[in-house]
């Protein structure tokens, strides 16, 4: 919801960092990369381990020839990448941070302590932690009303969703300007206003798995059938609208009118939903024997470039489509 | 999983059925009068309602036209469509009947006895139903065992999953054939081994749904960030993967290895979700406040027939695209 704050903190604020500085350069770091280079801004790369930065700057590289045909726009696009030779160097006249470094508070908390120590005042040091809360990560800090969560979805120069939310201390001018520069690079960030175990996809996306899992443990259907209902059935209106459109578009006068009606089918049904689903032997080698065909002999890496392909192709079928009623 | 035994059975089963009969016309009934005319098969329709047919018949020719551009198509596929006079005339010569009435047991068990006594012997009598159980509706009638549930998704001429489920009595050459058929007329049928309510789909939707409103009615986030976070996200993917399929792209040695992996994160996240919401006024009031931009002046049906404009370009660009490793 845009309110007139939102709006007047928005207005007040750069249109884009002039330079960012991506933390730490694993799978989810590089692609980072991919996602400042693409939108024209200079990026300093840094990793502890001098190999992966490499990979990842090489990885890069592959990616932007992926993309770009132009042999201008690729040369541009990969010039934008520096390597930094210390995080001293990556953090010197940065607007921006987003760090991508190990899943545990100490490991983020050691970061922290330096990123703040290191670069600029004015920089926004944004954490892609997917569990983590900033209010433990940055206390003590002086720096903490400048840190935040800005969490992705795996790959996010694919998937643009970036779940944003700031500590305790961290401060609403903060929580702005993040969100409008990530707009800004091309992401979708959605707003938390307070933290919760999992956020808001991994808690949906745990919600859904545990009937999905739950069905096949109960012999209701195969793991086939099941992702069956969701890439030909649901799926296919999620691409579009979330539960809200979709339920807007359910009902003739909108999403309360169909609440109205159905809730007491939901609670009915929520009531018949079992929270017990435990992961056993039996249950790991049903898993393994239903979906090892899907696997079609491919490696890892070939069945996750074509899930790129395949989710890179409907988000530009979803930019020539007009937006969605409920869209942005 | 294909075994053996399906595929004897399949084999053994016509390609298409020589004419079907849809009975009861109503927004699920006339879509299904779309999806057999596309196949190019005969079909009969009927409604207890004489102007409801008849708008049904006119609704199917605009469906045609807004698909088909050449003159002499559009003309075969309306063509194909009888508005029959009585349900004996509609049943007279029929292979399968696909009956989306009222959704009572009372009216399902008395519409059941007449497709029985009215049908040829041959016909198999599927039922639309989202909710009941054919054990309930076939209960005494000697036709029980060519009684069954393909429950669509609303409109299943757009959106292509069917749930297939037989009753106590249904036989197997029955379930075998009416997936065949249903897969041949270019639906997705998904086999239920048993009943549980709300069948597969609308499990899963309710699980996401209950935690999508919980996320709203507790405050953490907008309907609109949820639904961002769905449409912008998970979504994305869903479009082509179901949860098996997203596992198994997840993770280097796939499905089971991710579910090896991340089992006990899944558990501890499943215990944080809340199990007892609540539509109460001021959640529906919240909800009405937050959704009512989605409508963006747009009728109900103008917001329908986008999404449904929406679901038929995703899925020529799913036809267009390489195969998911998890599709069939």
């Amino acid at each position: 919801m845009v309110t007139p704050t939102d709006e007047s903190a928005r207005s007040s604020v750069a249109p884009l960092p002039t330079a960012v500085a991506v933390i730490a350069t694993g799978v989810i770091g590089r692609s980072w990369l991919r996602v400042f280079s693409r939108a024209g801004i200079p990026v300093r790369a840094w990793d502890p381990d001098p190999a992966r930065l490499a990979q990842a700057v090489a990885w890069h590289a592959d990616a932007v020839a992926a993309e770009e045909t132009e042999p201008g726009r690729i040369a541009d696009a990969v010039a934008r990448i520096t390597a930094a030779p210390s995080l001293a160097a990556a953090l010197a006249d940065v607007d921006y941070v987003q760090e991508s470094g190990p899943e545990s508070l100490e490991a983020k908390r050691a970061i922290y302590v330096e990123l703040a120590r290191l670069a600029p005042r004015r920089a926004i040091l944004a954490s892609s932690t997917s569990a983590l809360d900033m209010t433990a990560i940055a206390a003590g800090l002086e720096s903490a009303e400048r840190c935040i969560v800005a969490h992705p979805v795996n790959p996010p120069h694919v998937v643009p969703v970036v779940e944003v939310l700031g500590g305790a201390e961290t401060s609403e001018a903060v929580v702005a300007r993040t969100m409008a520069w990530l707009r800004a690079v091309g992401q979708v960030p959605v707003r938390l206003n307070h933290y919760v175990p999992g956020f808001l996809l991994n808690r949906m996306q745990a919600a859904l798995v545990r009937e999905a899992v739950d069905l096949v443990a109960r012999g209701v259907a195969s793991a086939d059938d099941v992702d069956a209902v969701i890439r030909d059935g649901l799926g296919l209106r999620w691409a579009f609208l979330g539960p809200y459109g979709t339920a807007d578009t359910n009902a003739d006068a909108g999403a309360r009118d169909y609440f109205a009606r159905y809730g007491s089918s939901y609670q009915a049904l929520w009531a018949d939903l079992r929270t017990d689903v435990q992961f056993d032997q039996a249950l790991l080698d049903r898993i393994e024997a239903e979906t090892e065909p899907m696997t079609r002999g491919r490696t890892a890496a070939e069945r996750r470039a074509w899930r790129d392909r395949a989710v890179t192709a409907l988000r530009a079928l979803k930019a020539d489509l007009s937006r969605p009623p409920g869209a942005p």
